[in-house]
């Protein structure tokens, strides 16, 4: 089984200045990322922009950042989609590919519809029929539909569900998860807002949009925390939250890349309808680098 | 410029047994429902499973029901995808194989980030590119979110956007849209439960699942509104809501494929995660539709 | 059974600059309201700023306000309480100033607990106990709890329970409220911004703020469409809805207090925490009303 | 300044079969609960029922209660209430009788009007006029509104509001309150559903319902906290989790009551509308305090 524990960063996808694919700069990002103790890398996830995507250039994605990310490094890629078969598919693609396990988002369209017995039936086919490992992603901020403990619990109890990413930062649910699912089931934070709170509850590292602008900060809380250091774990819980939600929920992605163009990696535009920040928004953004101490990668 | 004035169904897409797609399937449906005075089709609404398909699948069912949708019906082709460019791809093709006008949901996945800025580019990116008119589609049951009157005004004084399907059902937001939005724009109910309130606030019509499975009667109550019999339209309104809710809100496209097998058309199996319907579901649903005086297509 | 058809002003409560309550110039306000063909008059609704008031306060508004509305005119009194006791105290001490009928919100504090089995015991008690019929009140934005149809079908059975005020805007869940409900059960829009479409769905009337600023035009929708004059009364709707939601919605009963200022009535401040509106915004309202033909009362 | 370090049960309010106030069985309670080195107590919050009860009775728990509450512990009163004025008197009153500080909730029926501006004229005019301490209350599963982090921020300026109670269980906010609020800024988790986590960002303690029922068990989990204990600390955090759900968000202070019942404390019947218990729910109730090793208090 593959241990989870450690910080990920989700890597941006890439596009050039007309918003074609640029793997070639997302494995620049990696070898920088390279650098400091991470414990893999996650493509397209929701900072990915898996849904701006042609099924192609997923694929394209999957190969190109796998040559890139060491064999030590875990790759977790991207690849729920609205349907089950599909999903199935690319998940085939990305275990080709050389993903080591897929982190698969639930359908969500038919919000409705998705019942506790909807979404076992849908995660069992996708993980009966995977080479590679489940992990379950929630998001309800971009999906719209926030699973519940019981369902979560449920799916924990599948050999091949082997994990939860959580971005909805509903701790009691973690905590509630934590305590029902199946032992082996590992979760991971989805935001670095709430990353010390999600380890107090059991879970052993996170999948952070912030690891890609501060690798180091997001790997000291971690292990400040395992070292019993809480005070020091604390403080830089705190340090990092106002701007973790400038580039997460307030401004997003294009904050988010315009933050690591500030810093010597390629962030570049995303696609449309997604819009670059405007100048006052910008210099909000770099104000908050400022006060995190946020540092450009040329200086490591 | 077309008038939209009219009921049209929201076809659903056919699937086989096993999953694949059967344009055969709804080919015979069109030609049945055909017998009726509607207006036109839609083809890859929320109803026609569009994110269930791959993009060669979408192609095929554009091309494949043009041939079955008689020149002087309207088809009105579902191609909104998360991403602007998809979107213009996807309109192309639908332009290409004869669709009238395209009904674009507008992206939901960074909730967000879609501000009023955001949607305007991305609708009059795409209505620029597009050789064949535009209708917007606001669908927050499935999307998440609810575009504002303000936003939808402002999309309507675009030549090439001519209207707005919303299923949202918020008719004092259609009011101030009616009487805000260009002259030319033509407002569409997005649903049969609230066909008569948005006639009287100034619709034209309605694309309604249900008229898929009652057509005379959804066509009855926009002639009984026109001709000025209030109270009878008023009744066939009240007659049908509680079946609306049953084949849209609570059990959805199943449902209404399950309604569509007991009337002589073909419904078939929607594709995973969709799940059938229960038994017990079907013989409530059986009942609404007897309650309702619902037809079957063989009697007419 | 009081025949519930028409238009109903829910009246301001009126304070002095000190905040203290002055019930004279409520009684001010509803002589010059007198000189319309209203319904009646609902006292101490959501406009009436219920809760801010004490409860020897509420029951001189009953007592007050009912010497001024003439016998002939209905007098509706909202007495909903967070507890079944209180709201019976209140509701046999509206009865007794000469209420002709109780406007009940739901309790809504402990929302997750507020069941149908809890709502139709709490209803159900209230009106075994009340003299004066019951009228439910569902008002989502204000409660955050929006009572679904089947609970407000299952209190229409009760013989002293004999309408329903939803503000809601749900038009598809009034009209299957209309079908479903006890025949004699009445009901009433509760925001002129979707009067016209309930009476499409089989509301009998409504009680609307604006009726308080501009009750002439509110009539004239209810009796164009009693006349079959859809044309002129969907143009009437179009007209005010966007004022509407002004002084409803978006800046609430200080903007219907400021707007009947400047038309002759008396307006007056509202009770802390609600502020008076900003002077931008009192403008924004100035040119909403002239936009919408809002006419003084000195005109009349 | 108070410290408001450590945990403080929520008092429910008692009632005897006829919903008639009995303070003398919560003065009874609060003999049991002595027994345990709690910071003190709070009454009148939302497990208080406050809602419930009229102006005479609030007055009459207080005074009651703080004959009972040692003066080494700290009283919190709930005075919050619709308007300022009333809770400018309640907040007296409280005072009067004995209470440390005064916990009040915000004003929400006028939810779209409650703007930081608004919010912040209304407790700093009640902390102006206050004897006694002010804590924000922010419940936004009772009350429909969520105080966001800089309202709250803002308010924390104020030299006689003093700290927060946050029930909402958003752990990133509550860490972005206290990287920002002012240093002597006091914060409370809500409920022992997140008790460790809100530690982990700098909460100093809690009031929680729990405590009512596991006073010893709330106490360990601060206290393993302060230790250092991290893994005791979860696994204690973790075993009450699913307990605490039950007797707050899922059945409420009716559970509550019911668990008191089985443990020695008097628990007694909730006012109408809140119904006792069904007899399924109460067997559920007691298999979960077993697993939960809930002990009775005639233990101690």
């Amino acid at each position: 089984m593959y241990t989870l524990k450690g910080i990920f960063p989700p890597l941006p996808t890439s596009f050039n200045n007309d918003e074609a694919l640029a793997t070639n700069k997302m494995v620049e990002n990696i070898k920088l990322l390279n650098r400091f103790n991470l414990a893999g890398f996650l493509v397209l996830g929701s900072n990915g922009e898996m849904v701006h995507l042609t099924d192609d250039e997923k694929e394209k994605v999957y190969v190109e950042t796998r040559k890139a990310i060491p064999s030590d490094k875990i790759m977790l890629a991207g690849t729920g989609c609205p349907s089950t078969r599909q999903t199935i598919e690319l998940t085939q693609k990305a275990a080709k590919a050389g993903a080591d396990a897929a982190l698969v988002l639930n359908p969500s369209y038919y919000k409705g519809l998705m019942t506790k017995e909807v979404l076992m039936k849908h995660y069992f086919t996708i993980a009966d029929a995977s080479s590679i490992p489940i992990i379950v992603y929630n998001m309800p901020a971009n999906s719209g539909l926030d699973m519940d403990a019981k369902t979560i619990i449920a799916l924990s109890q599948h050999d091949n569900i082997i994990g939860l990413k959580d971005s909805g930062g509903n701790i009691a649910k973690m905590g509630e998860i934590r305590a029902y699912a199946h032992l082996d089931f590992q979760l991971l934070a989805g935001s670095a807002g709430f990353l010390l709170p999600a380890l107090s509850v059991g879970a052993v590292g996170g999948v952070l949009a912030l690891a890609n602008i501060a690798p180091q900060h997001c790997i000291d809380i971690l292990q400040d925390f395992m070292d019993k250091k809480m005070d020091d774990a604390r403080e830089k819980q705190l340090k990092i939250i106002k701007l973790n939600n400038f580039v997460t929920r307030q401004y997003g992605v294009p904050a988010l890349k315009a933050a690591m163009n500030t810093l010597g990696l390629y962030g570049g535009p995303s696609r449309s309808p997604l819009l670059p920040l405007d100048d006052s928004i910008k210099k909000q953004l770099r104000n908050l680098m400022k006060d995190s101490n946020i540092q450009s990668f040329v200086h490591y």
